[in-house]
């Protein structure tokens, strides 16, 4: 799987220099953009030289190794390209074509053709129907259509969230979401129909992928729940999972995508309960919940403090706290009475009303208080930034969590535009909106309880293997 | 009422030079900031002049007439000021300050001195414990602590939002907001602890009020749910209510903050069913949602057709349309293929997947074919921005929109920094996320319902003046 991520040569089927030819566009990425040094070969009739990269007309004329290939021509001339690649004993492919299972018979007898070849010659495919991989470790990039100015925004910076996305388009938003948030992408992969390299195959290979700390997922199906929940079961790591389809009209429209069956949308339900997967709620949740896991320590707990500067906004968040499932913290009269000593304070029960303005030092002792009582398991600040000091404030406060290894999902109680400048600018892990704020500690807990399942279920199978014991399958499921 | 948004005179109390007092800052935002052109005096214990407004140690020393008095000064000395007030022959007072009946037995034994006052006088009170007013029509200002900028950024354009807000924090969202909206505040009252006037009192204002097109609220509790629902079934305007409190953790909280009674939640849901009120699920939507009613037309059905660049969106959307109890509109044979006579399409079945790339001349051909099918009754477009032509498309759709009667709610697939500039830059009413779009058609299809049987009830109680029959009050929900 590795040489998807990491080749040291690549053979672009389909890039000519026709004009709107998107092979081309890959041609460019990967030898005028990018900083991948690989070596990369343009197959076209005219066996025609492509944004420098030097063509062939077919891929067994190319005089060198070719690591991987990625396909990009009309469906039709996809079948005898894959040929010509197990010819030239490539093991890896990338069919980013579309026109197959997705597109009615014709295009099933396709995929089965490739799907034959593929399997006789050992070769592993990923796609068709998709938009490929994106490496930020190595700028390797075989994404087409990417423009220059968005390739360096992009895959400039390294991050430790990878991807696994069934949809070109979701791609966008998340790096492009990322251009303004705390964390970046690690590796990204657009599995498209997935005839032979799907969810399962990838959670695999992230899972002991070192530089990938969150995995999230866009399905439009799942191909086969079995391999996907044993793929699960042994990733630690927290899975982010969206997926379409909840309702009929949601799954007969992802079909007509990505060629999936429409699995019954409770089988995923049950798949992410007994996989330790966690299912968000929205495309923008994929990309804005990792930051609690990369920036925060995990939420044990289900008790949660919440402090702010403006009232309204503690009736709001405990709302939400209980709506999902979590508690407002009892704070008791002694960690009351050291909230009050701190001098400024408008109301020392939770929520905690901190009035219009504090210093740093006031800050910094709730901080403290908070962090270090046992009533507490984890915080929800909503400060208003009506001065820079807030956000210092708010720079020590992710220390102090990381220090009491207690979370905390901060929100600003500021228009989107306003938070969303201010986590870029400052780099602080600020949340858009109440609602996300809550749901960050919702799904850090359901982690945490997943962590703990996980573990326990490998005692028991351990157990098993020493005949100690034999038991039923255990759910996972949050306590 | 009129005289809280537009007075001739103002006094405001509690105004001196004291460092951080917060009167003089709206005698700053009156005299210095505001281009509102009413006299402004102020009231202090030495008669000094504040901000260029002439000082005096008591209201009753003012040698002219004073419309409205703003009273900001320690909670004790309030129903002194209030006593000045009516000896003055003030009729319309602000209160500011806060410790009344939201902190304990004391501050409610002083309200019930200044309700004493106020009933005998024939006073109208606003507050205690509120922002006041802010009048973009003509700058009138009685916040306290608005700088220079903001004010400026609020308040330099008028629109048609009116709302009426318990609180502070969420005015400056709301504002904050706007400016990278389509949409601008008209008329914003802070009513505080109500303890004269309610919400029911400024929905009856705000029906009557040419310029307000829609209102919208932020409550905590509700004073009189009898005088509200019959407040609000008089309007026919749109009315957009968040409440806080829907668990009793967050009725709690609501409670120390503005003093109000803890409704049971399930009364004020039944209020908005029987008031026609559209219950808002957050305080985004608050800000988000009126764009949909000032610039679109009603959505009077609940047949929506889906279009999308992005085959991941056409799946995504579907669900949340579905889940919002709204339908995917079912185009027949002839419309299938008048979408596909213009030529570029990749699935003329509702979610229409428009694939990579169209022309201008498509786009208006589509939005033609489906504003004018009667198996549509709305749009959910979902362009991606490619190119500056989309922008210009949607320009046209908004045009096409209202020359129909139908509406659309428009989502670009983009990182939410970017739909905000588009938005802002091009002016036109762009949605932040799939699911904000939804909810757009969905309380546009609300309003539609509750208009329609507003209509029906004023016909069965004008039937019922006229003796024709006698009926059971009826319940308004949605069909």
């Amino acid at each position: 799987m590795e040489t998807f991520f990491n080749p040291g040569s690549v053979a672009v089927i389909g890039a000519s220099n026709s004009p709107f030819n998107l092979g081309a566009t890959i041609c460019r990425a990967l030898n005028e953009i990018s900083s991948w040094d690989g070596a990369v070969f343009a197959v076209n009739r005219k066996a025609e030289t492509v944004h420098g990269c030097p063509g062939y007309a077919a891929v067994t004329d190319i005089p060198e190794t070719v690591d991987l290939a990625v396909i990009i021509t009309p469906a039709r001339v996809v079948p005898q390209f894959v040929q010509q690649c197990a010819d030239k004993g490539i093991r890896h492919v990338i069919i980013e074509s579309s026109g197959f299972s997705e597109s009615g018979e014709e295009g099933r007898s396709m995929q089965r053709m490739i799907d034959e070849t593929a399997r006789k010659s050992g070769m592993r495919i990923m796609g068709p129907n998709c938009l490929g991989v994106l490496n930020t470790r190595n700028q390797f990039c075989c994404f087409y259509g990417i423009q220059a100015d968005d390739f360096n925004t992009f895959a400039q910076e390294s991050g430790n969230v990878s991807y696994i996305i069934q949809s070109g388009g979701i791609v966008v938003i998340v790096l492009e979401s990322f251009t303004t948030d705390v964390v970046r992408a690690n590796k990204i992969v657009s599995i498209g129909n997935k005839s032979d390299i799907d969810e399962a195959d990838m959670l695999e290979y992230f899972s002991r992928d070192d530089s990938t700390e969150v995995i999230g997922m866009y399905l439009e199906n799942i191909k086969d729940g079995r391999k996907f929940i044993e793929a699960a079961r042994r990733v630690t790591k927290p899975i982010l999972a969206f997926k379409v389809g909840r309702t009929s009209e949601g799954a007969r429209a992802a079909m007509s995508h990505t060629a999936g069956m429409a699995n019954n949308d409770r089988i995923f339900e049950s798949a992410c309960a007994q996989g330790g997967i966690i299912r968000v709620n929205s495309i923008s949740e994929l990309h804005a919940m990792p930051k609690m896991f990369t920036h925060m320590p995990p939420l044990r707990g289900k008790r949660i403090a919440v402090f702010t500067n403006s009232g309204a906004f503690g009736g709001i968040t405990a709302d939400l706290l209980v709506q999902a499932g979590l508690e407002m913290a009892r704070l008791s009269p002694e960690t009351q009475e050291k909230l009050s000593r701190t001098g400024q304070i408008f109301n020392v029960a939770n929520p905690i009303d901190l009035g219009p303005a504090l210093s740093m030092q006031t800050f910094l002792e709730i901080f403290d208080i908070l962090l270090s009582s046992d009533e507490v398991d984890g915080l929800l600040p909503v400060p208003s930034l009506w001065h820079p000091m807030v956000i210092d404030a708010i720079v020590e406060l992710v220390k102090k969590c990381r220090h009491y290894g207690k979370p905390a999902a901060i929100y600003t109680p500021n228009a989107v535009h306003k938070t969303v400048s201010y986590r870029q600018k400052y780099q602080v892990p600020l949340f858009e909106s109440p609602e996300e704020a809550v749901r960050a500690l919702k799904v850090s807990y359901q982690q945490s309880c997943f962590v703990a399942m996980k573990d326990a279920i490998r005692s028991v199978y351990d157990m098993e293997r020493n005949g100690e014991h034999r038991v039923a399958e255990p759910m996972l499921q949050e306590a």
